[in-house]
């Protein structure tokens, strides 16, 4: 088998998912959970929202009844009771007939009271009485006990991604502390014999390691803890060891290290070496990323990535990626804006593989959508990297797209 | 003045920010430079990449010429003097006339080699003689010695935010730390009398701050670190110390509290009484986000936003964020994602304000660009904001825009 892969679609990549599960949960201060999924049942109201009445408006609460059919030229006449100051019970004025309050947003309603006259819709005769010009409806500018949440309603949808919005009405319902899903670990090793450390001195034949920054920069980026076990020499033993070692403080493995057949095989050893694992995929029918692999040890996964970062990082964000959002409680994609785009020339492609082209974007002001130009650079150029925007994406039936053909682009985060 | 506004342009608005400059400089490890953004001149090559010539396959490492003419039919013979193992020195080897060196992908090239010949277009005669069977112009299947980058050339466009890939180059590049500005510190203090914090129990009149929760994740989410000092009475000498003493610690303060005109006109004395503070801006000609305040000590940034939620997340957006970009070292734009879409249905607009509408997303897949329906709610519900996942920008001289009409959306990070 030396060498050679059985290359699967990217579609029955992800099927090999549904045997991985979300992440144990932990309990963390709301303010903490930005980012983080709530783990558990459905989050729901443990108070109503507002907990009272409330004014939308600087105005007069009134009896809505008190106002039909009032006008410019034959205003209401209502007697202020009172003020309602911020923060104070507005239920301890109560409202008859032909009575007011001066209340301000924000501020409770009194009892009886079912709707606000804005202030630009009144008149102050003198400390007592108020001309109101226009009428009101019942339920006009106030927002009634519990109208935008309810107790026990449902807070949030399922698997979501907590916004700061989300956090805010979370604190908005007096919810101080959630269950959210831990956050992936993912321990880094690169391999070669050929690598050092980017802080070390140059010597001959050797290249620094690039990928350990990368992918720990891309791990932080899609809210893991990366821990990076530096570069491990090309000794079965030696990498089985540091393996297993990194097995048992984080949810996942990536290792990567050159392209070579012999360094392929020697990843292919060292995950079918490990113990109790169990080889999931040895290829895709990608590019770049056709000599990805994947293992799992109970709900750990590892993966062996392609040696050149740019193919590295294509496979992180359509494989690692999503498995990572899986462990944290996502639906399990890769979580990349997906933008329709026209593309700025014909893009060969070949039948059999889907294509992801490495493209820059740019936007003419008259056209609907945003023109991508493939960033070419010889295999293992990082030039490209750099210039790009994100990745195109070529079916695997495709033969090629044309120049202003449609097509679709994940955007780097 | 009390109550009403001078309503500058957002355009205008954004000029203000020319007086204000990015924050001071730190050394940090590349590692930890994720989003950060570098300082000072641009940034250049401390040395070649790659630093040496070479193979990006797996093969033989030839003089071109040797291979001119040769085919299936007619193979050349070379001679194989020896392996370069992957990390050793591939120029201990010199090739002469009719000789070759098996390479692996990464490896060095040899003195005199220039061009690989794939494994898959050889044979191995014996262990001294390989038959090649396709001819390979100079240059193919290697990469020289800084042709990816040269010494002293750029690595990346100024004001670049740095992203994983360019965190891995500059390690590929040996550089191990970098000058980057400061993140911004920002200080949020919620005023009113009728807020209590969530962990608080309710009382009359009494609601949760939700604005502090939202605007630190929204600080944390634009990259800046969030210090919130809580809800301060309405007290100006109160407020205007905690400001002061808040002002020695932080870049930016927001100040947020109620939408009542009290309340704004408080926020306005409190900005107005600051030491050495100047009042930039009071008011903008944006819905929601009419009642704004900026002000400015040295190069601090003071802000009064709307009391409501929802309109304090639209002017943070449109203004924080950009300031805190600013400070980062980025231009001052809000860094969202900016995308077409098709109105789901009519929406109202009116004249003189830029409006700013909560949208949700949905794609046909037939549809070139997505289809955005606003979320609407009454003034002061939250539930639209959990749905909403941009903003639909209306134009200051637009009355609305028609069902099906195009326009642009800001989308949420």
């Amino acid at each position: 088998m030396k060498g050679f892969f059985q290359l699967i679609s990217s579609s029955r990549f992800y099927r090999l998912f549904s045997r991985f599960s979300p992440l144990p949960e932990e309990v963390l201060p709301v303010p903490d959970c930005l980012g983080r999924v709530p783990s558990g049942d459905k989050l729901t109201a443990e108070e109503r929202l507002p907990p009272f009445s409330r004014s939308t408006m600087d105005g007069f609460a009134v009896r809505a009844r008190d106002t039909f059919g009032c006008s410019e030229s034959e205003p209401a006449l209502l007697e202020i009771i009172g003020e309602i100051n911020m923060g104070s019970a507005g239920t301890k004025f109560t409202l008859k007939t032909g009575q007011a309050v001066h209340i301000w947003t924000g501020g409770e309603l009194p009892h009886k009271g079912d709707a606000v006259v804005m202030v630009e819709y009144s008149h102050l005769m003198d400390r007592q009485t108020v001309e109101i010009f226009r009428p009101v409806a019942p339920g006009e500018n106030i927002i009634r006990a519990g109208e935008d949440f309810e107790k026990n309603s449902t807070i949030l949808p399922e698997k979501r991604m907590l916004r700061p919005q989300d956090l805010g009405v979370l604190a908005g319902l007096g919810t101080t502390r959630l269950n959210v899903h831990r956050r992936p670990r993912v321990g880094i090793i690169s391999t070669g014999d050929e690598l050092i450390a980017p802080d070390q001195p140059l010597a001959p034949g050797k290249i620094r390691d690039i990928n350990s920054t990368t992918l720990a920069a891309l791990v932080t980026e899609a809210g893991g803890i990366p821990k990076c076990y530096g570069i491990i020499e090309d000794n079965l033993d030696k990498m089985l060891a540091v393996c297993e070692e990194a097995l048992t403080k984080n949810d996942m493995l990536l290792l990567s290290g050159g392209s070579s057949v012999g360094r392929r095989d020697f990843t292919l050893q060292v995950l079918e070496g490990l113990k109790g694992s169990e080889l999931l995929a040895h290829g895709v029918a990608i590019r770049p990323g056709k000599p990805t692999l994947l293992a799992s040890k109970g709900n750990k996964a590892i993966f062996g990535l392609p040696g050149h970062v740019a193919s590295a990082m294509v496979v992180f964000y359509l494989f690692v990626r999503p498995l990572m959002r899986l462990f944290s409680g996502l639906a399990p994609d890769h979580g990349l804006q997906n933008i329709q785009v026209r593309c700025g020339e014909q893009i060969p492609s070949v039948i059999g593989r889907e294509e992801y082209v490495r493209i820059s974007l740019a936007r003419k002001p008259a056209a609907e959508l945003p023109v991508a130009t493939p960033v070419y650079g010889k295999s293992g150029l990082l030039h490209p990297l750099i210039a790009a925007d994100g990745l195109l994406v070529i079916g695997r039936d495709v033969e090629g797209l044309d120049a202003g053909a449609r097509a679709e682009v994940l955007l780097f985060p």
